[in-house]
């Protein structure tokens, strides 16, 4: 079929391309021209305006949007809406917040466009390997962007499904993005302790290859940690500041609105804010305490 | 080669058979008879006493021994010690504490017998899949057994290596399960978000299995999920109650030893040991507190 994608960047570019070698036609918006030509070599059809991305679609027509979360999808979403017809599909691919997809399904529906959200994981190898989707909004408009899923997903029938109702890919997707802080935590400490035990002299890459073949915590991370320990096996040059994008901690608002306990994928969260915190003003409360206390000795700065 | 193998349960059995499978000669040991026929019939020669077991073998021999971690591997040590002659090879695939396996090879040293630690993972698929192995001791010694770790990794090359010195091994497995029981959390939080999310009405298992491809929290213990999940969907008739068998409170005390933040593992493993506190004084007492300084109902058993 032919779909419009707007936003051509690590993920939307490689998503326009696996979509191309399916066979789709694929008409692409991004502000950047280098970016338009070096797909148009490809075979996409570049607009230079949402204009000219709306025209070049057959009606009804579908987009799919690979913008930042936030404030540029409803931005996006004000500059698209005057263009689009009755019927048109909007598809959210990026990481938003279910709640901001629930509203923004709400806003479109008297303008009878229908909106999707896509759920997408994958990373950087999508393109290669497919990308898995949790797509959320109505079976029928989901029913109509089969071809689409079923190229972008690793096989037809494997990778991708509709989950729910509008939001319920974005909240499957949040969750998703939880259950990930936890087993990066979990991998990080066990390399961390293993790196430490300096009598055995282990080899962190070698252990993770012998753990990618037969072990249980055999999965794609550890084949990422792998390729990242061989390139660099003391990780050298790299800060310890791990940084964020929002679904880890809508995660964590979520367990708490919902009642259930989710202590490690919070307090993984927890790591990834104290990784950037290297003024902890907590550990000096707790040194100047020991201080008071005990007469302990403060390090200085 | 040959191997004599000690300890035919759930795991010692599927080895043995991997083990003929790949053309190794098989001597076996266990008190159950019936154990003892059943392997019989696949090939494997049965001893009914280590005394058999011994004679059975060409010196000199290499027994594995695939026996529960603790006093039954001393027991065992000091049973065998008497049949066996200098160069005789005895290997741990169980979960021993490393500590206990630097003591054995220290131990056995002076009656030149090599002993090896073999962590070994893989679980119950290891009879068809393979297992992944992290070896520790000599160099000369694990380099004998090559063909063994040969038959019993995924591949010759893959899934097993010596990580270093006696005790390695052993070590590097217990950082293994310490991972082991993050990601395992890490899944049961997310799952269980999931299905408190009740307006979405999530298919579990669907989730599960849209994630196995493509997904970056695609791994085994995933796969597992996804199976338990189509099995039992709403996991009825299992009791909150989750066992350990060390491997991850070691992880946490060798954590403290070496002066490493492991704050995601600990968690997992006190989760663990929460999930056994039915009666969990702390939350009595917290109720009682509430009731105290502001009159809050507690609730009754």
């Amino acid at each position: 079929m032919e779909i419009g994608m707007v936003g051509l960047g690590r993920m939307g570019g490689n998503m326009a391309q696996r979509l191309m070698r399916g066979g789709h036609r694929v008409v692409g918006f991004a502000r950047d021209t280098k970016t338009l030509s070096r797909l148009e070599e490809k075979g996409m059809v570049p607009a230079t305006t949402l204009q000219e991305l709306v025209a070049a679609l057959e009606p009804p027509s579908a987009i799919w949007l690979m913008i930042p979360a936030g404030a540029p999808v409803d931005e996006m979403i004000a500059s698209l809406l005057p263009l689009l017809a009755p019927d048109d599909i909007l598809i959210d691919g990026g990481n938003s917040n279910y709640k901001e997809t629930q509203r923004r399904a709400r806003m479109l529906k008297p303008y009878r466009i229908h909106y999707v959200d896509a759920g997408t994981s994958g990373g950087v190898w999508g393109l290669e390997n497919g990308y898995s989707i949790m797509a959320g909004g109505e079976e029928a408009v989901i029913e109509k962007l089969r071809p689409i899923f079923e190229t972008l997903a690793p096989a037809p029938d494997k990778g991708w499904g509709r989950v729910g109702p509008s939001g319920a890919g974005h909240f499957t997707k949040m969750i998703h993005n939880g259950i990930e802080y936890g087993m990066m935590q979990a991998y990080g400490e066990g390399f961390a302790l293993l790196r430490r035990k300096e009598e055995f002299g282990l080899d962190l890459h070698q252990v993770a290859e012998i753990w990618r073949d037969g072990s249980v915590v055999q999965s794609w991370l550890l084949d990422l940690t792998s390729a990242a320990l061989a390139e660099n096996p003391r990780l050298e040059g790299i800060a310890p500041y791990v940084a964020d994008s929002g679904e880890g901690r809508w995660t964590v608002a979520e367990a708490i609105d919902l009642d259930v306990a989710a202590p490690v994928i919070t307090l993984a969260l927890l790591q990834r804010l104290q990784s950037r915190d290297a003024e902890s003003f907590s550990n000096k409360l707790l040194s100047a305490l020991r201080n008071q206390f005990g007469g302990h000795e403060m390090k200085k700065t």
